[in-house]
Formats: C-alpha cells, structure tokens, sequence
C-alpha cells in the first residue's frame, strides 16, 4: 500500500491552518540587484520567519494534525538545527510536550534556544549512536509522535505556503531558485508553482560539496552520499526523501550547486546592502542565480532566503576569513 | 519676515512625491519582543529603505521640488553620512548634477558608494576646513542649490512620511520612538504623529554623550554643544534646527537618552533575533523602549530602525568588543 503524494491542495491546507501564527514574511527588492541581474529580482525573507526560518511552517502545520491523543503523548524530532527549534516552539504553542534529540556537541546557543522554547533536549553521541534509532525508540517506549524534518506529507506541505505567499503577493516569475536539502522546502514549492504559476523554471540549488539531490535527478533514483563539509549546515543532508524526492522529479526544472565562497560573498552582499543576516544555507537560492544572471535578463526572478540562524561570532568569522 | 513652518500637508505631498520611488519599508514583528515588553511591538524598518536609510525619503523630496534651472545647475550637499548618499542617489533618479562635499578621512566604503551614485565628491580637511562654508562656496560660485541634511522644510517633510507609512499600516500608537539627529526625522515624524495618532507619545532618542535635543527642550532655546563622541554617528549633531526645534517642542513628548552599550546590545538583538543590521543610530529608539518596556506594559509601541549603513568589519567589531 502506497500513500498518494501530497498535492497543492495539502499546501492550501496548511496555509490556513499558518494563518495567524506564522508570519507573512516580506518580499524585498533591491534596486542594486534588479541592476547587476538587469532583471526584477523578488527576495522572500523567510529568515523573517518565526524562529528565524522557513521551518516553523512544515513543523507547525504537522503539529496541528496531531490527533488529541498524539498531542497528549507529546511529539519526538531529531535535529541540531532549524527543526529542533521550529518543532519545539511550534509544540509550546499548541501545547504539545516535545523532546528533542541534538548531539552532546551541538551549538550551545542552539540547545539554549530549543530549551528556550520549552523543548526537552535528549543528547547523544554523534559519533557512536544513531539519532534516527534513539528517537525511534523514545516514540516507542514512550508513545510519542516522530515528526522528521523533511520527507513528511504535512511538513513539506507547511514549507510551500512559502512560495504560494510570493506567487499571490507578485504574481507568475519566469524563474524561482531555493535552496535543497532534504527536499521539504523543494518540494511544497514544486507543488505552489506548478499550480501557481506553471510556466515557471524552478531551480533547487544545494552545496557543491553534496549534490546527491542533482545526482539523483540525473540518475532518476535517490542518491546517497556521505555527510558533505560545506558551511551550508541546514543542507548537510545525505539523500533525498521517498516523499520529496518525486515531487521534485515532476516539478523541478533543474537542480544547481553553489560553493562555500560563493554562499560567503552573498552572505556580505546581503548584510551590506541589504541589511540581511541570512545564514549560509538560505544563500544557496542567490548564489545560484547570480551565477546565471546573463540568461536571467529581463525576466521576473524569485529567491527564496531560507533562514537567518547564524550565529553572530560565526557570521563575522565566515566574512573576516575571506 | 519668517517663513511658515512645515505641516502634516507638506508630509501628504512629499508621499505623492516618494510613491514609485521610495520603498515602502515593511513594519516587523518580533513574538520574542512581545513577550520581553508585555506589549505590540512594530518596527518600522528604515534600514530596509533605498541606500539603507530614511534620509532618501527627504533627499528625494527636496530635489524633486526644484526647478528646472536648479535641476540643470545641481545640488550641492556636506555630509560624511548617509544624507551624502541620499541626495547623490536622488540626484541621479531625477537627472541632476550632486556635488558632496566629505572630509578627507571619511570611511572610503562611504566615498565609493557616493561616487557609485554618481556624485561628484570635493574633499576636505575636517581640522582646518569648515564644511558649511566649503558648500556656501560651491553654491554660490556655481549656481548650485545647497541641500541641508536636516534644517530644511522638505526634507523633514520627506522623513515624515516614515511615520505616515507606519500609522496607516497599523493603526494608532500608544508609544512610538524614534532616533533623534538634528531633528529632521523627529519633526517630520512629529507631524505625522499630531495628525494620525493624536494621543500617541512620541520620544526623541539621542545617544547619552551628547542630549543636546533633551537640554534644549528643557531650556526652551535651542542649546550647542561640542561634538559628542558615540558610536552613533549618525546623531553626533551640535544642535537642533531653527526649523526643526520648534516642530520638536509642539509634537514631541520628551526627548530620552541611550548609551554606546545599550545601542549595542540592541544590534546584537536585531541581528540575533530578527535578523535585521541595524547601524547604532539606528537602535537608539529601540534601546530607550527598552528602559522603560515596564511603563510599556499592555501598550501598542512603534519603533523606528532609521537605518542600516554601518560597515560589516565596524559592525562585527563592535559587537566583539562586547
């Protein structure tokens, strides 16, 4: 038995149940860039977003599905990024109890701010035990629900009222990039572009250092890789999801990669005449299409900024080391 | 013979004016500052405005208001700040010639974005020079038409349609706090304040070294004083305006102070939090909040960011210092 694929009707779903509680982050322009592009380039700051990313969506329209039961028992999710923290403010603000399970050597700021949220935070080895089996045991044991970062019906779905938002907010693009690493955000974008505007390229950019997802488009199976050393740390991912992976076969017209260097000089870029703190991750979507701004003249261009949870020490040091 | 001061109709044209080239700044949101204040908080983000700060709101109404013999013989303007940048990327949307007149030293990002905007820079020595006389100078030997970064009627005007934006966006204000220089964005906010939100507070904020705005209010007469020494460039202002005073003492309710170190933790926050570089004078409305969010309790409180244009390495650097 198959469970059918989410479509943009899942997506619509979840725009109602965001409305009121997630933001409706601003689309930005630059006239700098519209210059250097000679093209209109929209950005949607989703770094803007409750919790600093795109994340809060997919986690909090999974967990207003949770049946009165499942919100009882409480809900389990591994992470040492945006997902820990999305889930666990997301679960404070239906009133759902959540454990996190992050590394003993995950950021402290990051721990802090799950705890903050009012996460419990299990911690574990990263180099000797697996987070996927711990928390799978913690859900058994325990009764919990598992909400896992990407390949999930609802949480995809939560991440496309993104780009359903830009569409309505400025009407059809001819071309739309955002940044891929698990495929959750790819995805429900997929899904909100064909149905909003189905003549639009829409380009999944990842690391260099981990193009599994253009691997596996290329080769029409999922690819894994090991884990890749980019700065790009909410795209770390090594494969793609048996969800997201053909949604992205249908709906993407490409997938790109970006390097380090690259995601360093739009980082600065963004900072300086923009005014963004966006981490590195949420760069890949702009560096991709700077690198193609010659086929982009004169077309109406979207960008899609993922997140901005950087730590401020590790921004500065990533601007200074150039 | 005294010419009239300005008024909130000179605030509704200098909006006719801005429409289709000033950005319409979003207002932000922050749940974490919600909670910190006990109180609706909304930031109007100036630092999002075009060359990243409220002073292009004036610089373009002033210059649009200019006739075609001044438009044909240029303006002139000193500046080491944003205003240079202002009226040099004002002058070149409507076609005419800007002189700015910046001392020797100025930070050289600063003279490479006024020359990028296509202003002609004369330097200067600022131990030996007077700028205002370099500029009365420069207008009178050449035709040109000497653009002031605050004591100007347009140009307040122009900055007040900061607080226009904000107030029609979301409705009445108990509070609102805003950055106070020479007083151009203050009296031009004044304006807007008086006739939309009649029973709303409004503060100036000027950094602690230098509260010449707060000893002039209370004497009654506009007080000098020694250039302060802040981070909060942007506001290291001798004096208010003969015009700008005036509208000050009408429409304001007291002029507060805020230190180096508060200005700096409020862009460690804005950065942290939401993901917003703010220049230290653009916190100072922020950082007086702040001290009195326990008076703020249960309260709509505006806040405006004025701007963003602080270099990255002074940025991350200061927040180091820490």
């Amino acid at each position: 038995m198959t469970t059918p694929l989410p479509t943009y009707e899942d997506v619509l779903a979840a725009a109602a149940r965001l409305e009121g509680h997630a933001h409706r982050t601003p689309v930005l322009t630059s006239r700098t860039v519209d210059e250097e592009f000679g093209a209109q380039v929209f950005f949607k700051c989703e770094n803007l977003q409750r919790m600093g990313a795109f994340k809060f969506r997919g986690a909090f329209n999974a967990l207003s599905r949770f049946t009165p039961e499942q919100r009882k028992a409480g809900v389990v999710a591994f992470s040492s990024g945006n997902h820990a923290q999305a889930i666990a403010l997301s679960a404070r603000l239906l009133g759902i109890p959540a454990t996190i399970v992050m590394p003993h050597d995950a950021p402290a700021a990051k721990v802090a701010a799950t705890r903050g949220y009012g996460g419990q935070v299990v911690g574990y080895d990263r180099y000797t035990e697996d987070r996927e089996q711990i928390g799978r045991e913690l859900a058994e044991r325990h009764g919990l629900t598992l909400v896992p970062p990407y390949d999930h019906a609802d949480v995809l779905a939560g991440q496309g009222t993104a780009a359903k938002e830009l569409f309505e907010e400025i009407g059809p693009l001819d071309a739309f990039f955002a940044p891929l690493g698990g495929g959750g955000l790819l995805s429900g974008c997929a899904l909100a572009t064909r149905a909003l505007a189905p003549d639009c390229q829409l380009y999944g950019v990842e690391p260099q250092a981990g193009n599994d997802g253009q691997q596996s488009l290329r080769a029409g199976a999922i690819v894994h890789i090991a884990t890749p050393q980019t700065i790009a740390d909410g795209a770390q991912t090594q494969h793609l999801g048996n969800i997201t992976f053909p949604l992205i076969q249908r709906g993407v017209t490409d997938i790109l990669t970006a390097s380090d260097a690259e995601l360093v000089d739009c980082m600065e870029f963004l900072a300086t005449r923009m005014k963004l703190v966006v981490e590195p991750t949420g760069c890949l979507g702009f560096a991709a299409a700077r690198q193609r701004k010659s086929e982009l003249r004169g077309k109406r261009v979207g960008i899609l900024l993922s997140g901005g949870n950087v730590d401020l020490a590790r921004f500065c040091s990533l601007l200074q080391q150039r």
